[in-house]
């Protein structure tokens, strides 16, 4: 391993000063770690597509030299709120997981600089994406590994529009475990193709994090305990919003370990993308709930036709839930207030599950471990709602400008909500 | 919390009166426990379509007043025998889990009356179907839960035919761990569209019981040892029965924690609907093992032209046997009759997994501990057939009169098998 | 049990003169133990159809004998190399798992003599063929199960073309998870029909086997550590070869537990089939990722146009990775080289998670326990691949001949790597 180390820091000297001159290339690196979420990104110089909405994330703004999109990703650790009351040590892009969404038109060359500030080598694969097999970005297959301090550059032609995503192939199980991944969107060159009112995108992610600490544990294969959008959990993660008569286009891709079964209340959708590409007429169908396989995107559209808050969630219910004890002894029906009260007096914090079901769980408020959220969370208009996790919600609302789509302001408060007793 | 719970017993005092009233103006209420599958809903009224038969469950007749079909749904604990030696405490509706099939008419009024008899608060959501935001059934967001002894009333028009389901949307990981789900089938108000002979539905689910203990351990994400249709387990799922010739439909939900493929041998299929509506033509394709996501429906066709005994089953082999021990040692191939008798000895009722496979245990027919199934049972014309969980049979008979499908006893008498070796 | 074991003594007795003719009147057992790629099976008598490519594989040729096709299936132990350095106690079919692919046309009258040299009974069932009840395979219920010894003979016509398995319905979970499971290929009978240039197939499997022994444990649900590729792993799976231009097939079952979302990088393709038969162009969309469920089959085409070196793989991460410690503690971001090297005094060859990530996993080539594989492994022309399990390459090569899907040779070295960094 010796010889090997040391034959690889010789030959990182002769392109040492080839890396020099390509991280003095790149454009400024522009970083970001809040977690609102950002406008659809205008550009000054117009643009023949409506933006994209990455829900509690951000579009990187390109630089474009000799008629070439140029981007510059900085792989790194972040720290991410997932919600308020639990962050995160994370590895991301710009400051941020997911990284920022790359927004480009069919047709465009782009140019990529990814420089490596991660204590262990990566890479960058353009998931989705046809290419030359250089630009594959698989670790000691298509390119070396791109060492710690080094900056790397990819080179293509967007040959097709698409919904598309980025993530390393270096060490990939530790690296997308810790939040590693970013959207891709490629817009088509026609802008009368496929034209939505509304087009919203995120991640789909899985985390083991003990309760108390605040590093994802990367070797977990199944038992994950907390599921999030774009690494938010709910309450935290920021409403769609749409007005009544829009078309609304939803882009989700999944870099978890689990397929989620994304359920959406009051509509149904027809799924009109892959990360393949775009689904012909003929082969859509009606569906309540998407589901999104591993490694895999799914674009759905829909006319925003009923005004209300509905619910947007993962159907696995334990998906929709804050972090729980799944080997708690089982109370469900068993009187127990003795037994709890008397463990009590010996263990600090004890909780018991409920005789009555678990529903007491979110008005007891207990006291949690530093740095760890709630198994149910969030206050509707007419009560709790004991959710957590992969939920947020669609507010649909009548009577707003057409200019909705601009305002940053308006996906964080929205008009009341419209649900009523009828 | 004090303060909260006072609140709450005030605001429920205002609307004491009201609820009494809901109450009073409610269609008596029908309760089932049997398991025997009933025989199809003919209502005396007449209907434009053939009603569905609900696997070893039933269908809830309806009150017609003033033009609307008026429902009774009582959530509370209910217990269910998934097998002959095993009975569970549930929670379900009117008496069983899952609970009454709703039918109803495309562009009918639905009144549906929901009276809560748990321990704690509910409500109930109509997955897949287009309703006003108010009839959503989302505790805290669209409504107030559903306060124990409360009865609640939702109220809307069916704008499309379908496959949907019911199931609470307050502590939902739980009351769905519990069996709270049923079937609503909104037929085509045109009675030529989309007709078959037969038309059969049940529900997937997991449950996580202990050995020897009877009530579902509701904090289980993944690690799951009973798999249900209709809360019902191999041999005592009911078969599906048809006539040679007969075009047969098929609607599965799941709300389990795991999608679950569900494979027909002898024929192949095609997908003709979703919990959001009907497959075009155009988008069908032949299979055999119909996948159905976690919180989705798949409703399949075919014409039943293969006389025999055929096994439907979902295709994760652990999910087609009882109760087993995941973590016994691994003995096969390993010589251990000795050893096995020295712990016999020691341990009452020990059992090692068999050295030359796990066929034996069927035959040795071990004691098992109280309440608990084994880990594969049923007898075939042929011996042993080693299966559990979700696992039945459809059985294709030649020479019936048309009208077998209104025949109760039918269903759990068919002909004699017609499988024969060759 | 006694009295039972005596009564099905008794029966065998009664018919084993007829087991011996059977046995006689089967052609001759092929037996093959190799791990490398079979070319693809050219029949003497010629055939209507370019046959399949089975990836470390092979084709059982057929006797034809009055215009029957007759095959010989010998269920069986086998050991089976899953990558040099481990080597595994498995069950399978005339010496190998999978067992040998089966190849007939449309049309074709097949004869398969099944000859049980198992400790424990079984029987084959022809996943997705339509076939008389009585030839479905499944123990207790369309036949007996076959006793160790015995020759069972199982006839049909093959009605339609398409992709099928073969694998146990009696002791399933246990068989299955031993490695008894083969391909089933049904050629059109009209050569025109679907023509392809390569024809590859393979199934998915997953196994439990605990570092340094060699014998799965059938009663792994969830959480297993091995995941092949027909019974193999990185970097011992051959890759899938072809010429710039050809129109491929990649045929794939899953016999495993968990779905398969098989991801291949510089393509789109389109599902033409599954094992209910072959979908119709208007239901076919582009994908990336096909996910592969549960007892299904999934048949992907694409054309070559993209020369290089492309990553096929489930998109399961961990699936993508030898056997691991999924409860190491997390030492992620944690110094722990002092702590590591006192364990290290203590305990021999004792490995701590990484400081600054995984992929100092493979370069260290820490020793392992015997007959166990490294969880990252794999050497590409630019450094480590850092891969295992379900990873092989398609490999796209430039002005080859049309012959050279008949050379043997051409799977295990094909022309040199094209990826070259631009």
């Amino acid at each position: 391993m010796t010889t090997r180390r040391r034959f690889l820091a010789g030959s990182m000297a002769l392109v040492g000063m080839a890396l020099l001159d390509r991280a003095a290339a790149a454009p400024d690196v522009q970083s970001r770690s809040s977690t609102e979420t950002a406008p659809p990104l205008w550009l000054a110089s117009g643009q023949p597509y409506r933006p994209v909405v990455t829900l509690n994330g951000w579009t990187l703004p390109p630089r474009l030299r000799d008629g070439v999109k140029e981007y510059h990703l900085v792989a790194e650790k972040v720290r991410r709120e997932f919600a308020p009351g639990m962050t995160v040590n994370c590895w991301g892009y710009n400051g941020s997981t997911p990284g920022p969404t790359l927004e480009a038109v069919e047709g465009d060359r782009v140019r990529i600089y990814v420089t490596n500030r991660l204590p262990e080598h990566t890479t960058i694969h353009w998931h989705g994406i046809r290419l030359p097999n250089g630009m594959d970005g698989v670790g000691g297959l298509t390119q070396p590994h791109i060492a710690p301090g080094e900056t790397y550059v990819y080179e293509f032609l967007l040959q097709r529009s698409g919904t598309f995503m980025y993530h390393p192939h270096s060490d990939d199980v530790l690296q997308v475990a810790m939040g590693m991944m970013g959207l891709f969107i490629v817009h088509p060159k026609n802008p009368r193709e496929r034209p939505v009112d509304r087009d919203f995108c995120f991640l789909l992610h899985n985390w083991d994090i003990e309760a108390g600490t605040a590093t994802p544990k990367p070797t977990t294969m199944t038992e994950f305990n907390l599921w999030t959008f774009n690494s938010r959990v709910f309450p935290a993660i920021d409403p769609l919003v749409a007005r009544k008569g829009d078309r609304v286009r939803v882009r989700i891709g999944n870099l978890s370990m689990h397929d989620h079964p994304i359920h959406l209340h009051g509509y149904d959708v027809q799924v009109t993308g892959t990360d393949g590409g775009w689904v012909p007429k003929s082969a859509q169908f009606p569906e309540v709930t998407v589901n999104v396989p591993v490694g895999a995107m799914r674009v759905f559209e829909f006319t925003a036709d009923a005004p209300g808050d509905w619910p947007l969630h993962c159907h696995k219910l334990h998906h929709t839930m804050g972090p729980m004890g799944h080997n708690m002894p089982n109370m469900l029906g068993v009187p127990h207030a003795d037994i709890a009260r008397k463990i009590g007096q010996l263990v600090e914090g004890y909780m018991a599950m409920g005789e009555t079901g678990m529903a007491e769980m979110q008005a007891m408020q207990m006291e949690l471990p530093e740095n760890t959220l709630p198994m149910m969370a969030g206050e509707g208009p007419y009560g709790p709602l004991e959710m957590g996790g992969m939920f947020t919600l669609l507010k649909v609302r009548e009577g707003l400008a057409r200019d909705d789509y601009r305002d940053p302001g308006w996906y964080r408060h929205p008009p009341e909500t419209l649900a009523r007793k009828v």
